[in-house]
């Protein structure tokens, strides 16, 4: 079996795979302004189910779920704002 | 503190959560067609990095970073794969 260290080294790694994957699209997003392709309901929901992985980090307790969905949760907040701003004129 | 049992719920619940909220994406970009606003960039290095969750999830264990990870790789691989056809036109 792995060690500890490696298994959350591994974590790790996946977190910041996962949670820097948002970066590019929010530059591309916020650099358009152009969301009509992006659903609105995934990222709604999306937002709400990375808030919960947090309380599930926590109270686990694994921290590279923790660490990982806080940004996630950031950068997907600024997509999501994004859209909601643009849902007039779509 | 809440049982192994609740943490697990909450989990499973967050798991769903983040996972469901693929499909709407998937049904938007299957229907339309259109992914000019999707970034590539995002949806590669995010398939890469659920499939490490995945074993991550397998090695803590954590059932609910697995069960929720291996849903989810597929309906980002479908909306990575719409992405990669349309390269040529956008």
């Amino acid at each position: 079996m792995p060690s500890t260290l490696s298994i959350d080294l591994l974590g790790a790694v996946a977190g910041v795979m996962t949670t820097l994957s948002f970066v590019p699209q929010v530059v591309k997003t916020l650099r358009t302004q152009q969301t009509r392709d992006i659903s609105l309901s995934m990222w709604v929901l999306f937002c709400c189910g990375v808030g919960l992985w947090i309380v599930y980090g926590v109270l686990v307790p694994a921290w590279p779920v923790v660490a990982a969905n806080i940004p996630t949760l950031i950068l997907a907040g600024l997509i999501l704002a994004v859209k909601i701003r643009n849902l007039r004129r779509e």
